[in-house]
């Protein structure tokens, strides 16, 4: 199982209480978890019951070690008695990936998230072999391994873009490579190991700037913003929040700033603000903006709002080491 | 406005942030008090934008000065840099007591909650001008103010149930007199200000208590519990999850700790367990009883469950001064 190696951390420490934080996935085992924790190690387990969204959202809990399932680390965030635990899936056959090799050039930018990182060797060699010369971009402060993609944080695509003809995702959903098609010029073709389904995410792309462009028009006369900071250790970006008040401020509008955990519809009603400036994870106002009944924009897309930023020039909202203030 | 308390006590800090945080009654106004805030004191505000149900649950905040507006504090709790600013209602025409006088004997224990705590000497005042005998329980740890009573402690009425006929509960709602209810064997009858209505909170107490009889046989069989454990500061009652959970083992079930924050049946969804002992607000347990698909109980309806406790000896789930440790 994933936890051998917290076991072995739980023991060395000799840890009284050990918190437990899973993706909403493996609910189903937390409980079962938490016991074989607590059978092996003779520590006590507390399960974080809420919702887990990645490294960037670590809880508050009075133990003695958080082992954290599902995510790498963000190596900038130097998070103490935390232990990040990976849960990679099985490599299944790699033949998904010959739906993809005819939709990319011949330098492909191999791009993945955590739980299909330790293919990654695999899939180059089989890239390799049909031709294709395979670039993978290097970590940084954010992002703990080679070619692994955030949903806020393209980083390992970004600095091999003028090196590739195209990019590679292997994974499933359309958040992680859209990041990628908003941050670079370049196509990015998505295959996923499962369905083994093929997308090019250029039409992804146009429909969501399409919303984007339809938020940023209508909150161009909005008087006053409600700026959404998020307490979540790798989502508090204060110096953006702050940065947002005062450009508000500079252009005659007003902006009052929310402190809150995660993000939610249920949180701003209420609220007497005209629109939102979302600060915290990007995917909030990308993803989830038809669940808010005003207009959330990023920061770069307020710049566009104020007429500062052209929309030529639409940049996507990434969180960076440096955002943490 | 209920703010100039705090607005010199951020000035006379030299307060650079503070942090605002309203019931959710008040959120329509919040935006128009950060300014104001800002506006006269040159700090900056962050709102709270999360449901607040107390002065148990005081977010954690990166701002010099928090100030909670509406409730009083939890003495025990001596929360630094935390100011509780009071919202006291008008005082209406005192006629709505007139409804509730012949509903009660001579000998009148006098309850209400913080919105109405000004009110009691004038309400003190018409009630003796009546014949009654009007008695004020102390406060304590817990509770600021003599007669105040909270959802999840009724300590102002305990201490004075032998020298009373009955209670009469000034204010809205049924939890807060429910609890007296539950606690005491006294008659106890509500009188809300703004409505007039007169309530026995015996119909009450009766609906509730088949409720919770209900829940309980429900729960005598499950093999394995999540034990609900609140991270709100004045709800972290660490001690009683552990007691619960050793008292599980004790009797051949199992018990997992699930930490939280709030505490909703969305979080609740997809964990293997059986039912439910929640030691975090009392209220969730009685009042939100019929939103979760699991039963859930009290640490008292837990006993009665194990065969420990007699039906006949139910017990309100208070929290008192010495849970939180």
């Amino acid at each position: 199982m994933e936890l051998e190696e917290a076991l072995e951390e739980v023991r060395r420490r000799g840890c009284k209480t050990v918190g437990l934080q899973y993706p909403d996935g493996m609910r189903l085992r937390a409980v079962e978890m938490a016991e074989e924790v607590e059978a092996r190690t003779g520590a006590t387990a507390l399960v974080a019951a809420e919702p887990t969204f990645g490294a960037c959202d670590v809880p508050r809990m009075p133990v003695d070690l958080l082992v954290q399932v599902g995510h790498a680390p963000m190596p900038y965030l130097n998070l103490k008695d935390v232990l990040f635990v990976e849960a990679p899936m099985d490599l299944p056959s790699l033949d998904f990936l010959d739906g993809g090799l005819s939709r990319v050039g011949r330098r492909v930018g191999l791009l993945t998230t955590i739980q299909h990182l330790p293919w990654m060797e695999d899939v180059q060699g089989y890239l390799e072999a049909r031709g294709k010369e395979v670039i993978v971009g290097e970590a940084d402060g954010r992002i703990a391994h080679a070619g692994q993609l955030l949903g806020c944080d393209v980083h390992t695509a970004r600095v091999i873009e003028a090196q590739v003809d195209d990019f590679l995702y292997v994974g499933t959903g359309d958040f992680h490579p859209l990041g990628v098609a908003l941050a670079t010029e370049k196509r990015v073709v998505a295959v996923d190991p499962f369905t083994k389904e093929v997308r090019d995410m250029a039409g992804v792309k146009d429909r969501i700037l399409r919303q984007r462009h339809a938020a940023i028009a209508a909150a161009q006369d909005a008087q006053t913003f409600g700026i959404i900071l998020s307490r979540k250790v790798g989502q508090y970006r204060m110096a953006l929040a702050r940065q947002t008040k005062d450009l508000l401020a500079a252009h005659g509008r007003r902006g009052v700033l929310l402190l809150m955990d995660f993000v939610g519809p249920e949180l701003m009603k209420g609220y007497r603000v005209d629109a939102f400036v979302n600060t915290a994870c990007p995917r909030i106002a990308i993803d989830d903006a038809a669940q808010y009944d005003r207009p959330m924009l990023t920061y770069p897309e307020l710049e566009i709002a104020l007429g500062l930023r052209e929309w030529e020039d639409y940049r996507f909202d990434e969180i960076t080491a440096d955002a943490a203030v």
